[in-house]
């Protein structure tokens, strides 16, 4: 499995929307990239690599019309700048974040309202794309942005999945509620079960960061507050877990009943 | 939030039993580990370090019998080699594993055939914890066994919850199987969904490592293989969020039903 590097920002953020520039390394988030329709500069093969994995990337290249170089190794590796590439090197046009507009009708939103691990976003990120989620929002500040851990974990869900930076996070919910989502706050001191909630309607659900919950003013904002119901002397779930857990739920419940 | 120090094994080890000496570090996994009525040596407390949280360690303290020292800072910086202590150190009597006749009649366990990652074994252990877990079972070999990374992510959970290490995994399904246990493996080519299938008598689930799976040969073994039916393009989940969905539906429906 090859690695992502971090995006490099070019500065320019306006109206929740902010461009990078990113070089993508290995086989599978490449391939990834190319299957996602991900917009690509051009992609670097080391001379002499080959076999159907890499063939694969030449081919969704090509239909992709990307251009692809054959270049010596020692070339890859700087630009890869000692990260694992396995022969091969995309070099990403911007990766953007969406913005709430881009989505149009949604019927899931995660919120994360203060995940700072990004072993944790990425593992969101993941767990939301499987669950059929449109997007997940975070806020601009306090918060993990995309780097290249996030890109990693999220195992290659981020390049299906939008993810959009929004500001304050309270005018956030307002607006989602203005526009008929119902806004489902997780945290261990919710009043109503996960799986005996009544679900309808688009859904947002927002999680709060590791170790902390919902800040108060967020969950008081809440349509509804859930809770895990759980056993032991720890009853607590990781970030990730729990947004799995309840996501799930909602899939099994109202995509899958 | 303080950190566990990776244990050092004595190098004893047989019928599955291994001691492990270590220091606990950091005011949340001292005060966790004499909840959990570990048997501690003694602990170290800087002077000058105060409040309501140490004083809660002091009082556990006495209750358990545990010695406890106030010490220069510096002493506790020496003992805890640069870890963040947070005034407060525990010198933890062994730390151990348990075998599988500690555990009695057990309702469910976790197998977790070659988890590497050590943030997804904590994890996993912290769910277990929470949905009602006996005990996780981990292979002697090609497996993260734990370390101090495991301990924090677990967040307290590994001081209540057993965790067993195991030799042949084939052979110790076979046992299972015979003691009585129902063996489901979760995995992505499973036949029946995670939450139709029928759960009933002592569970076992098994899991396999990070982007890997279930071995063929362990696949094969199990009674029934479950899957956790997804929707996107990448339609895969990290190990310790299918841990937690396939555990939390296991609870939803047997514990809590």
């Amino acid at each position: 499995m090859g690695s992502y590097f971090a995006p490099r920002f070019r500065g320019k953020q306006a109206h929740g929307y902010t461009e990078a520039v990113s070089i993508i390394a290995g086989v599978h988030p490449v391939r990834e990239a190319l299957r996602a329709g991900r917009q690509l500069d051009r992609i670097l093969i080391a001379k002499g690599a080959g076999g159907p994995k890499l063939q694969e990337i030449i081919d969704l290249a090509r239909q992709a019309s990307v251009p692809v170089r054959f270049e010596p190794r020692e070339a890859l590796e700087r630009a890869a700048k000692g990260g694992v590439h396995q022969g091969v090197l995309a070099f990403g046009a911007a990766q953007k974040y969406a913005t709430l507009d881009d989505l149009g009708e949604a019927r899931c939103l995660v919120l994360l309202d203060g995940v700072e691990d990004p072993h944790n976003l990425g593992a969101i990120i993941r767990s939301a794309h499987a669950a059929g989620v449109d997007a997940v929002l975070i806020p601009d500040r306090r918060a993990a942005g995309i780097t290249e851990t996030v890109v990693k974990a999220s195992a290659g869900a981020i390049e299906h999945l939008p993810v959009v930076r929004i500001g304050n996070v309270r005018q956030e919910m307002e607006k989602l509620k203005e526009k008929g989502y119902w806004i489902y706050g997780v945290d261990e001191r919710g009043e109503e079960d996960y799986d005996r909630v009544v679900y309808n309607g688009p859904a947002v659900f927002v999680l709060g960061g590791e170790g902390k919950g919902l800040h108060e003013h967020v969950r008081k904002q809440c349509d509804t507050v859930v809770r895990i119901p759980m056993a032991g002397a720890i009853a607590s779930l990781n970030v990730s877990v729990a947004t799995g857990v309840v996501l799930f739920e909602w899939r099994r419940r109202i995509v899958r009943s």
